[in-house]
């Protein structure tokens, strides 16, 4: 079949751009093969097309001026690999308006304004694509949103933030959650200021963009209840490791009663579960739906290489399925509400400090009681002057865990903040 | 965007078909959505069209009169689900001659015929997909064709097969071969003849599959090379553990120095490893290329349910990318010679059962290094009259691994077969 050029567009030519542009050109041949077209990057924006690049475009392809890109006939599919909110956003309305499919690389301004976009490519009838949004190379979207049309996928768990997980599983090998931050900063897998990471506010974004491509509704960033793992102590992880489980911050997308949950919070995976053995900065996600079950995804799921080899995968698949029809409905195609925070319902393992007192323990299992919360399994050790008690709860609504757990609180048999994480079972 | 009718034709309408049917029925809405286009069942070739089903098609659907679905016009794409060479083969081949696009399920026919079946596919212009042949539905053909085009994927490790993968996960937890088997056979895990899976007969198919696809080059099943899992003995497991691994029927192709290598032997697979704790009848496979480094798949790798699910899955990726040249190369569109199979080249596990004499020690470990054959951790066990040694050696080439076990053996201090079986590092 004779081959067709098919100009491409860079919107950013950084770490990741030019790492793109690398990679269309060393595989151009086995690209052609597979889509019967030659990719070509014919213009990118840039602020300073003078400056020296890792990988030299040809002359006369970096352009600080954005006209020139969104206006050159010869450009058919566009990546935006710059980054940020403002101008990206704009840039990318502009460019799904003048009909030209954009494929994003960009976390923020899927999870942020995906829903909005999404509706501005379905009315120019072209696609925009962005598995690169989340976890890299991990074909998660494209898996989502093709091998599983059919499968009513209603649950996602992932391990979607490398950092953390990186945290997490130093932790496991001994040591204290400062100690384990400093070496991922300190081997490059934690920024100098991790809070984005360690506040789960990163994962948050990734489930958002993920719970609305399962669900078909819009899940916004503000919708996802987040909660990092800075509160993370080696008891944890030790008391973890005594029910035979691990440590490690998931993502939860939940559909249910026809009611979205989204939630990031540090869990309890037994260690039979494809999560619990994601090691160190990998990312993992497991997509729950009818007939598959379960098929669960990993890799590593950030990295300059790793982002730019998924843009081109979804460079290549715009390529390969244009003018179908496929994917050009709006995504978000129906308006779900959000369940009640308080009904969503799992096995949970809850920690807590009492007085070595007569009576403590029965209190403590008629509280959870009186709230509907049964008890599965219970370690007490005693301590000078205190009992630790770990529990695991049989299936219980987040609400009553909650409200029993204030109870206890406030009872002056319970000492310090009571530990609550939902449990994985495998 | 208007809706385009699609119809469908199924060879085939057992479990499988039946499920096809109904998937496609049931989430015709959702399909629609995703590809603008809506998916009938037309035609469905069986032998007795009077027999009951469990989902019944429409009037007129079922015929078995082959010629009535090839010639039939509105037929745009057809699933092959019938199973077996022939007629399944000639069929296809037909079928694709007459410009159909095929959707197959046939893990035997793609294996043994995959080649020429491409080859027919790509001259007639139509697209052959077959996602549901390996590892049902996880979705590893589609990810390794369009996922990782530009990804130079150079090895492929896997777990193919559910039935091995659930008798050696049940051999960890304790029991003989034939225990895990009986076992694996009464819960439906495993067939009354469970040959095919036992021997690593069928893993090699699946892998001769991923291999050609991987690799663009022509692997027949007779150019893998095959062994089960039917020597395995709970010693094996004890030392695997003692080791911090465990026992896996692994298939693993490699691409090396433009040469393929595809085999699949019981190996012991360090447990950091994500190989390493996929557990019961899930089958996951490694994929290893440039910028990603590696993506692991995972999940149930057979069933009729989830076989139907990667077909739907074909059927909607036909559908989005009819007409854009994508996939209609040939797949094999280059010839590899195979690798030498003594070069291949891996840390290996060792065990030696030896006479309890001065010397004999010495004597191993001499012959060995006189193979270039070096030992990177051993443990030995005395035992009445006997030692038995377990070995981990550092990366050696298979056929000096082989010549200094031959050598060993033939020396009377050596009592009864050395073991061996590759290392898979985390």
């Amino acid at each position: 079949m004779a081959s067709v050029d098919v100009g491409v567009g860079l919107l950013g030519y950084g770490t990741v751009g030019a790492a793109v542009a690398r990679m269309l050109s060393e595989s151009g041949d086995e690209i052609e093969r597979a889509t019967g077209h030659r990719l070509r990057v014919v213009r990118a924006l840039v602020r300073d097309p003078a400056k020296e690049r890792s990988f030299a475009p040809r002359d006369g392809v970096l352009t600080h001026d954005f006209a020139a890109l969104r206006d050159d006939p010869s450009i058919d599919v566009v990546a935006e690999v710059m980054g940020g909110l403002d101008p990206a956003g704009g840039y990318v309305r502009e460019l799904l308006r003048a009909g030209k499919p954009v494929v994003s690389a960009n976390k923020q301004l899927v999870a942020r304004e995906g829903a909005d976009l999404f509706a501005i490519a379905s009315a120019a009838g072209v696609q925009l694509r962005f598995e690169a949004s989340v976890c890299a190379a991990v074909p998660v979207v494209k898996v989502l949103r093709e091998s599983l049309v059919a499968e009513n996928v209603h649950r996602i768990l992932g391990i979607v933030n490398g950092t953390t997980n990186f945290v997490l599983s130093r932790m496991e090998r001994g040591g204290t959650y400062a100690e384990a931050l400093a070496e991922a900063q300190a081997l490059g897998y934690a920024e100098a200021d991790p809070t984005d990471d360690v506040t789960g506010a990163d994962a948050a974004a990734k489930m958002a963009i993920l719970a609305t491509v399962a669900f078909g509704s819009r899940v916004l960033l503000d919708d996802v209840q987040y909660r990092g793992i800075d509160a993370i102590e080696p008891s944890h992880v030790a008391a973890a490791a005594e029910f035979g489980m691990a440590v490690k911050l998931i993502g939860i997308a939940t559909l249910a009663d026809d009611a979205v949950d989204v939630r990031v919070q540090p869990a309890f995976v037994e260690r039979a579960h494809p999560l619990a053995g994601v090691d160190g900065s990998s990312n993992a996600v497991v997509l729950q739906g009818d007939a598959i079950r379960e098929v669960t995804l990993g890799g590593p799921g950030a990295g300059g290489l790793e982002t730019a080899s998924a843009v081109v995968a979804d460079l290549v698949s715009v390529v390969g399925t244009s003018g179908t029809g496929f994917l050009q409905n709006d995504a978000c195609w129906r308006e779900l509400p959000r369940l009640n925070p308080a009904r969503w319902s799992a096995p949970f393992y809850v920690h807590l400090d009492v007085a070595d007192k007569p009576g403590v323990l029965g209190h403590a299992a008629t509280t959870l009681a009186k709230h509907n919360v049964s008890v599965a399994q219970l370690v007490q050790h005693l301590e000078p002057g205190r009992a630790a008690l770990d529990l695991v709860l049989h299936d219980s609504a987040a609400g009553d865990v909650d409200a029993a757990l204030e109870e206890l609180a406030a009872s002056p048999e319970v000492l310090g903040t009571p530990f609550v994480a939902p449990v994985i079972a495998a």
